[in-house]
């Protein structure tokens, strides 16, 4: 029997559903990866004493999992690790020490680290060669969850990417912004401040919202999501963001009347973007298209974090409340849409754990 | 260089679509497949003389390609068969030799075929053991483009299923019953007949109409997609199939007074099912849900192919014209929503190459 040593770095909301899930799924997950069965043996926190009190009480004898050292997540020799903390620094040295020094695989949540080190991580992992007792044949950085949780929208993206070109990406991706939006349209009477302090006592929103209505949230997720789509990433001061809470009551009540309604946008376009379809190009399109494709990428990619106005004719209008949902369009499939939970302790940790299997799935030794 | 040796099985819109994507994105797939070209190198059609007219001109040394004997496909010694045909045969028996015989993958958008015989073929591939000329180590059988071609719901589904338990499916995967009901509920002066009639003329619906409006169609595609989401095929006869053309203009009528949009669904569901959320479960609902897993699966899983009436708040309602859309909920996540295309030359086809793809990227040797 194959064991997959692994560790979770960061024990709060998403580290625990972690938890949860390789316990509820153990057999699931042997059955369908080969007898390929996970095993977390370590749990790096901050703070030693706090954390200790979280681990349910039937797994009390996990406590000896619990370090706040990286070193004893090293010296336990793990081959995976999920990676659920804030922030660039520590997670990216650690993540990057456990590729390079342990040849380890990696699966993030951490958008704000993976905007900025993904290509770097990705890129040290490919350079990799496993050791012949690594359970799979390629070290692995998986990243599902730093967009849009439960929204396979990095798989899905990754998969057409293949074939398909990319023509534009349009997304929700701040669960916070959107019920907020959605409260208004919907509550005429209520001010942002009373729809804010309602999305924080629900959980929506943090004690600070800045990062999710001033729109930095949804920009570092952008940048993700057009790394992959364009193999590019552009200068972050070229994209110009815009939070919701600019929107005045004047502006929310013109839409209204117009039947449109703000949606707190995130998009990528290439120029040309809005003629492209499902249906074959002329060949005039096709000659004007590789002409335009001599000219530098970042000369033809727009970026945009903004309240749009949408006409119920655009896919992503109807996606009320916290709901999560990217719009892709390409040259073959004109437009796809994926909607889901954007957030959420099992949504988030579900969409790492399927990340694992994934790996496992394709690249685990025979 | 690896090369890959391909063949097309059917030469008809979707075949062509294969034969023009290969060439168009030659150099992509390159790059991004570690170097490996894939290489049409036969295609079989039922009418020789009728089809070489169809290649384009700049290929017409292709013609060559072009063969109605099988033996030759297999004399070609071809790792991968793209089958783009109707009905369960000879495709079955084709893709069947494919396999057993010559090792080879196979990629089908037969959805008829891969109704009765998927499971079939997925077991044959996965006792195959590859040679060590074969430029993967595994046979592989796509079927993306079974259901709703360029909406990605096979892959989806069968990542989720590694973590997540599915409760239910939902999906409009008929785009030309969307369409007739989409244009009965917004031009309710029309008659069905009229409609069905504009549909024919705009290519959406065949001459014989009698698949797509009695949802014989939509029936094969439900069979494909439970047997993935709950690893089980229940009996075609315990499964009722109603198509559109039971509705009345007074059942559209009263849809349109109430607010509500008839779609025609196909659904899948588990015993509770409408309890699922993406909130961790009480203990009693976890007790609960074991219990009922010791009784028979078929038991405790409902399916039917059907007009639905839906209101607003559920994730179908907003999905107008020939969108094809699926809603899976699971425990973990809730509901998430995959729209976009169901039908067309490219859609089809580029979802048959994207399998081609996915395939060579997880499985191709070192």
């Amino acid at each position: 029997m194959t064991v997959v040593r692994a560790a979770l770095l960061g024990f709060g909301t998403v580290g625990q559903g972690i938890y949860s899930i390789a316990q509820q799924r153990r057999e699931q997950l042997k059955q369908r990866l080969g007898g390929v069965e996970l095993v977390i043996v370590k749990i790096l926190v901050r703070d030693l004493r706090k954390r200790s009190r979280v681990l349910p009480d039937r797994c009390a004898s996990d406590a000896k999992l619990l370090t706040d050292d990286i070193e004893d997540v090293f010296r336990a020799d793990v081959q995976v690790i999920f990676e659920a903390t804030v922030g660039e620094e520590p997670a990216f040295t650690y993540l990057q020490r456990a590729i390079v020094e342990h040849g380890c695989s990696v699966i993030t949540a951490n958008k704000v680290m993976f905007a900025r080190y993904g290509a770097a991580l990705q890129e040290l992992a490919a350079s990799c060669t496993p050791t012949s007792s690594f359970p799979a044949t390629r070290v692995y950085v998986g990243f599902e969850a730093t967009v849009a949780a439960g929204v396979p929208i990095i798989k899905t993206l990754q998969n057409m990417c293949h074939v398909q070109q990319v023509r534009k990406i349009e997304g929700i991706v701040n669960g916070t912004s959107n019920y907020i939006l959605t409260e208004l349209r919907e509550h005429p009477e209520k001010t942002f401040e009373e729809v804010l302090k309602k999305a924080q006592e629900l959980g929506y929103a943090e004690a600070d919202p800045t990062n999710d209505v001033a729109g930095q949230d949804a920009f570092v997720k952008l940048l993700v999501m057009v790394a992959i789509a364009f193999g590019h990433q552009p200068s972050r001061s070229t994209i110009p963001v815009t939070g919701i809470d600019t929107l005045t009551p004047e502006m929310l009540q013109d839409a209204r009347a117009k039947g449109l309604r703000y949606r707190h946008v995130v998009s990528a376009a290439m120029e040309g973007a809005a003629t492209s379809s499902c249906a074959p190009k002329s060949s005039a399109a096709e000659e004007e298209e590789a002409q335009s494709r001599t000219r530098p990428l970042h000369e033809r990619l727009t970026c945009s974090v903004k309240p749009m106005l949408l006409g119920p004719e655009h896919p992503l209008y109807h996606m009320d409340g916290t709901t999560s949902a990217v719009s892709v369009w390409t040259d073959y499939l004109g437009v796809v849409t994926i909607s889901g939970p954007g957030a959420g302790m099992y949504c988030t940790a579900s969409a790492m754990m399927e990340d694992y299997a994934v790996w496992m799935e394709a690249f685990r030794r025979p």
